[in-house]
């Protein structure tokens, strides 16, 4: 065995032993911990920006974009927004321990499930070292131990970051075997968290396309993935043309980069002369590229000719295109045919349009006359998350505490026995 | 590409296609293609009875033992159980499209969350071919397409029983494509299988533990999965010692060759004396083996010496293992030390120790002076099972009905933007 992934099981089995802490802590000594860990930020000011300044000073060696350096440091704007970030954590309720679905059984049996921690969470991020603070509140909020494997250009912020909370967490008599860091930049050590099943519950991506692929790929532990945000708002023939032109802007500009922008527009033919050339108009004018089909080059100006490869891109940037469709179920058909699953918007007045898409299409969050950019925790009122989830399993669109824990049946028995 | 990867992917886009005819049927028009089914089954017995004549030929001429071939065997009564499950599984309630936790947003907007089938459900099995008809049937109900793909030993039964319940689903309307049966015994086509995450969502192994080792180390996508049922009984000091041997006995006895059996039987020191001999000789009597701990062994006539290995054993026949142990901690501690987080009981008239073990064993059931045996999708009361998970994620225990769906998040809105 190499010392690589000696060192990995290590992590693994301290993680478990910190998991059985945290599983049956209260919930007002999570929340103790949780402050200490915040305060432990705060005070640690001065180390966390000097561990950053390692980070800093090898990101400007490896000719790092000035955006990317950015990204990476720990301001103390950061630092103080990972603190309150904590904080908002402690003020959510604490979901471990919830009874629901309790019934009574033809033998006086009663059966329900209990809400519990699912143990130990591997986080594998990529750039931003807040994330070492989010992700850590949340598993700890949700009774879980967590395994902190960021990208090797923060290794140092990373580091001391968790460093911070573990500190935070033995101060609250808790244990700081409950964030654990793996400690090493060697790529191998995450091929060899992905096969230590036997101590990792779960695995959280967060990054790129080419990160989650290999982790699908090499991991035997089950993942809560994101992996693209390829949204659409349709404009029905009954739409209220106001409101969607409000909506379609909203949804692609109110922020470029993000997984819940739309990046494509698909609207029924009978409104596109109506609606088109004044929203293609305002679009461009706030400096939006536009691409569409035939039917909307020949309605709008200065459209580029939108290629099949459009229909399939997450832009992430001021792009949208459009497509000009015979009816629902050609809108239907082309986010079935495109989608992320991540999230779709229909705009309409017409009850039974509303339903049928509602219904119909298969993605994490599907909405009725609202903006695609709110698909996201705290808009949906969970509070946090740690991503929006497009898988079907488990958990689909904003993973909050909920999602980091599962569920057991209880049994409540007299001495009832099987026949 | 190999012919058996395209033939695969066929049967991939096929059942893509059956599963979007699914996931919005109406829920009576689903029945009706049940009942459909369950009545093909019946009117099929000849032709079913000869194509498993083949399977049974085969069998013998390999020499298989008379047990397993009595397990191929598609009987009358067989046949009967199977037209008789399918309408069990028309009797229950339809979950698809139930809506919970709509909470309105300050913004006014409505948020909530709608059950939906999770698409196309690929099934790998071994052995009895009734399989085929149980796990189509949850998977129709439910909203999804299924993939099958039964071991070689029932081929031809398998095939035949798949293409009359095809042949139900387009009888009533629907579409055969919702049942795709993988028409090959080439083991290349588990392989091709469990790659094609494009058109599978989830993948439902049954079987013993090789395939199911097998299948998580090659599969993209995610698994289901039962592995074991090292079960624990736990006698405490505390309990009624009559219902502790009666829930003991039923535990392990009441039928050993299941996941939910009770396989070590721990029992606190300051009730061992008073308990084991009567009990060991109550189970000895009845033909079970019982191995012990040396303290066991002092207490009790006939009990053989328990090594490390028989406490990580899965017995599935009249053995137990009994260890006397110290406390409820150590009780616990042995149990997250061995179990397979399928089912554990504790015994015992005293409410805090109770709950405590409630909270803090994590396993897929855990019980208060009940039957282990009892963790069971009927027992529960979801009606019917494909399975119990000793999986943490999307579903733990019994998968009936609900865990072959998920949710989606649906919004209601009036055209609210995000600011």
């Amino acid at each position: 065995m190499s010392d690589i992934v000696a060192m990995v099981e290590e992590i693994g089995r301290k993680a478990q032993k910190g998991a059985r802490v945290l599983a049956w802590a209260d919930g007002d000594v999570k929340d103790q911990a949780l402050l200490a860990m915040a305060e432990g930020l705060e005070s640690a000011r001065g180390s966390l920006q000097e561990a950053n300044a390692k980070d800093l000073a090898a990101a400007e060696a490896r000719g790092l974009s000035p955006a990317m350096i950015d990204r990476l440091r720990l301001t103390d704007a950061v630092i103080d927004g990972m603190a309150e970030g904590i904080r908002q954590v402690v003020a959510l309720p604490d979901p471990v321990g919830e009874m629901s679905d309790l019934r009574r059984r033809p033998n006086g049996m009663q059966v329900g499930r209990m809400r519990v921690p699912l143990g130990v969470i591997g986080i594998i991020y990529e750039s931003r070292p807040n994330v070492t603070a989010d992700a850590a509140a949340l598993c700890i909020k949700s009774g879980n131990a967590v395994i902190l494997r960021g990208g090797s250009e923060a290794y140092h912020s990373n580091r001391a970051i968790a460093a911070v909370l573990a500190a935070g967490l033995d101060r609250a008599g808790l244990t700081g075997d409950a964030v654990c860091f793996i400690d090493t930049t060697d790529r191998a050590a995450v091929g060899a968290l992905l096969k230590m099943d036997q101590y990792v519950d779960i695995i959280i991506p967060r990054g790129g396309k080419g990160l989650i692929k290999r982790i699908m790929e090499e991991s035997l532990i089950p993942i809560i993935k994101h992996l693209d945000g390829i949204c659409h708002t349709y404009v029905d023939s009954k739409a209220d043309l106001a409101m969607a032109d409000a909506l379609s802007f909203n949804g692609k500009m109110q922020r470029t980069g993000v997984c819940n922008a739309t990046e494509t527009l698909l609207v029924h033919q009978a409104v596109a002369k109506a609606f088109l050339p004044g929203h293609v108009a305002r679009l461009q004018k706030a400096g939006c590229e536009v691409r569409g089909c035939a039917r909307t080059q020949a309605l709008a100006e200065g459209v580029i000719a939108a290629t099949e490869e459009d229909w399939g891109t997450e832009y992430l940037c001021a792009t949208l295109s459009i497509r000009v469709v015979e009816s629902l179920d050609a809108a239907m058909d082309h986010i079935d045919r495109y989608t992320s699953r991540h999230t779709e918007v229909i705009v309409t007045t017409d009850h039974s349009r509303a339903m049928r898409f509602l219904r119909e299409v298969d993605s994490s969050a599907v909405m009725v006359n609202a903006s695609s950019r709110f698909n996201d925790g705290f808009q949906f009122g969970l509070g946090a998350e740690m991503g929006i989830s497009t898988d079907k399993l488990h958990v689909r669109g904003p993973v909050g505490l909920e999602g980091l824990t599962c569920q057991k049946y209880v049994v409540f028995g007299e001495g009832q026995l099987r026949t």
